[in-house]
């Protein structure tokens, strides 16, 4: 564990802390039984997606912003992005006094503009990309003097979010192993180095999404990768190759770096939903669903804070989550089936669902053109089940009543079930 | 205000909390920059959702079984409910190592028999409805010489409720008043009571749900009413009539009771997840729905606790919420038309939708048989539009190109719009 050059120093993260003292809330950390009970060890879960702007982004943002002279200060700030960064410069700026520009891709949502200008920033919408956007930004920057504020890249960034680390040492001295997201790197290098700076006996574990891990094969190479295409859900750590600095950092400081996929982040966002009544983002939830991948991590017995970085989800893809949940749990499943053609038959299937005590939630039925022996109806159900027990007691009937049924759910549910059983 | 018999005093609750400080959580308190802003006042929600069993009733339950005689204990315990109360009996009994058992209705959900049994608790299925429950429950501790934990009718539960008034009062010393739901009156009595024996000027304001306000009624009728019907979506407070205990402490230490409809209650959850990343239960949402509620209370410039009782809502009927605010916000609609029956008709339509970069998320298209000069089929579309605006837009387009709209959702969305707006 070598000495990085241009990496903040414990003195930096302590300043740090100091700075943006009154800025940002100390967010709480929660003991948590039922991810104890599921795993063995002794959970913490840190609700950073309580933070100002909800997400830790504040943190850097603030001390970066507060570093600026009073010269660089007056010429303002620029940065580009669609999600966190964006809400949490224009917060940190405004709460320095600092004229603030954001510049997003046209198709942004409407949703995280609005936010994004009711903080106080400034929004161009510039270009179809986040490439587009990020040019415009940098012409902007060019013209006007401004500063432009990196979204992980930076030394005085890193420091802020490395005052995340100190917290969790403060609030949970006893901790054995931290388990943080990575994107660029820039929140997993600050609290690295504030974790490993005061105790080198705490694990530092990065987690990545399996189709954005940039971070794992860069240090897995020794050099900077750059992935053609991005695949996550968890747009907050949706990045393409990890900071230069994050980079050595990471090399320098980290235990571990493993991967989850996105259907193990939905099972661990809506468990943190049902179970802890937090709302998270994809990119919050990837280290619980690392923490509840068996056998990815060896940390029986010992207290581990699971970091929840951010809870700033579109309420459209939660509902979606939603929905695949409850196809994973066995609480709502598709059926298409074929019914002969006379009075009475539509009724008799229905009858048999009823009996179940299932409801239905939709139904299509139409009389299929091919030429049969015997004319042949084709109905589509969706069906609401209390559980996998309770669907397969209507498979049972259905089979043993000769219906030949295609669930049209089933890879999915299948794949789900082992996820969260 | 005058003392009401078997009332527990100011010194009962501080026992209480003695009693029940190793078993429950302190429950953070979070200033709300949001709602702050959209009041004008200075809000804070406690967050009592983030309880153990996820609401505050572990408090008097804990308090309760904690004041059985050995002998008593040694008996154990029986109760009947669908909810939070069978959560939190059995969380309670565990920790003071009482036997429990609860009966709910044969159709409880299987998440909340499942939850139950995993605190330790012997569930008994049993009836059709709540009332058969009840009496098969009563029956048993007849037999068995158990003590009966009523959810909200007992001096001691109500003690142990208290506690949530006096952790407000020390998180927040500078309160000027608390919003707090009402089912059947206990924890309102008990917050009510912790309030006003030590800070006379602090208000304590009841919400209730439009469609199981028996509290409401029977304050105004001076004596207890019971309602024939119940129509909520709160389940937590849906109930007939509120408590004797609680009616008499209601009547001298309310300042004000309130309503909300289940719109209203709706939007105030989806803002708790969308803004404060917190999940609530219907009942845990309504007091942030009156005071949402344009002129309602009159609470501006003051310091407002708004207390979130508990978080355990059926991630089914949280999917079903966020489907209704999307409709609320113009993001999803379901528009129907009817188009000539000939080639180039329907890419036309979906042009025009296409055009404008909505998403087509369902369509139906079918032939219409009635007798018509011209053939026409008719088409449902479900919409993705950015926001109302952008679903303006199209409506425009289509009514300019002379197509003939139904909106599916529109007087939903109407009412939405302004719970919302």
């Amino acid at each position: 564990m070598g000495t990085v050059p241009h990496a903040p120093t414990i003195h930096d993260i302590e300043q740090a802390r100091e700075v943006i003292r009154n800025s940002i809330h100390i967010t709480p950390m929660f003991h948590s039984q039922t991810f104890s009970t599921m795993t063995g060890a002794n959970i913490y879960l840190k609700a950073e997606n309580l933070q100002r702007a909800g997400s830790f982004k504040v943190r850097g943002a603030t001390y970066k912003i507060s570093r600026l002279s009073a010269e660089e200060r007056a010429r303002g700030v620029v940065a580009t992005s669609m999600g966190n960064h964006a809400q949490a410069v224009a917060i940190a700026a405004r709460s320095l006094n600092v004229p603030s520009t954001i510049v997003m891709p046209e198709q942004a949502p409407l949703v995280k503009v609005m936010a994004t200008q009711g903080y106080g920033s400034r929004v161009i919408l510039h270009g179809a990309t986040f490439e587009d956007a990020y040019a415009h930004a940098r012409e902007l920057q060019a013209a006007t003097g401004a500063s432009f504020i990196h979204s992980f890249d930076d030394p005085d960034l890193i420091a802020g979010q490395g005052t995340l680390g100190l917290e969790i040492l403060a609030q949970t001295p006893s901790v054995d192993a931290i388990i943080v997201p990575i994107g660029g790197g820039g929140l997993i290098s600050g609290i690295a180095l504030a974790v490993k700076l005061n105790r080198l006996d705490v694990q530092v574990i990065g987690v990545q999404a399996e189709g954005a891990d940039a971070a794992k094969r860069s240090l897995e190479a020794g050099q900077i990768i750059t992935l053609p295409n991005l695949n996550t859900i968890s747009d907050g750590i949706r990045i393409n190759s990890p900071g230069e600095l994050p980079f050595a950092i990471m090399r320098s400081y980290l235990d571990q770096i493993v991967t989850v996929d996105d259907k193990e982040t939905m099972s661990a966002l809506l468990l943190l939903l049902e179970r802890s009544k937090l709302q998270v983002e994809g990119a919050g939830a990837v280290s619980l669903a690392a923490l509840l991948h068996p056998g990815l991590l060896n940390l029986e017995g010992k207290n581990v804070v699971v970091l929840l970085s951010g809870g700033n989800i579109d309420i459209n893809l939660l509902g979606g989550f939603i929905e695949h949940g409850l196809v994973a749990q066995g609480r709502i499943t598709t059926l298409r089936t074929l019914i002969a053609d006379r009075p009475g038959e539509l009724k008799r299937l229905l009858t048999l669902i009823a009996d179940l005590d299932i409801n239905v939630r939709e139904m299509t039925y139409y009389r299929t053109l091919q030429p049969a022996p015997l004319q042949e109806n084709e109905v589509t159900l969706m069906l609401e089940t209390r559980n996998h027990d309770h669907l397969e007691q209507l498979l049972a009937v259905l089979q043993e009543q000769h219906y030949a049924v295609t669930t049209v759910h089933s890879s999915l549910a299948a794949s789900w079930g082992t996820a969260t059983g």
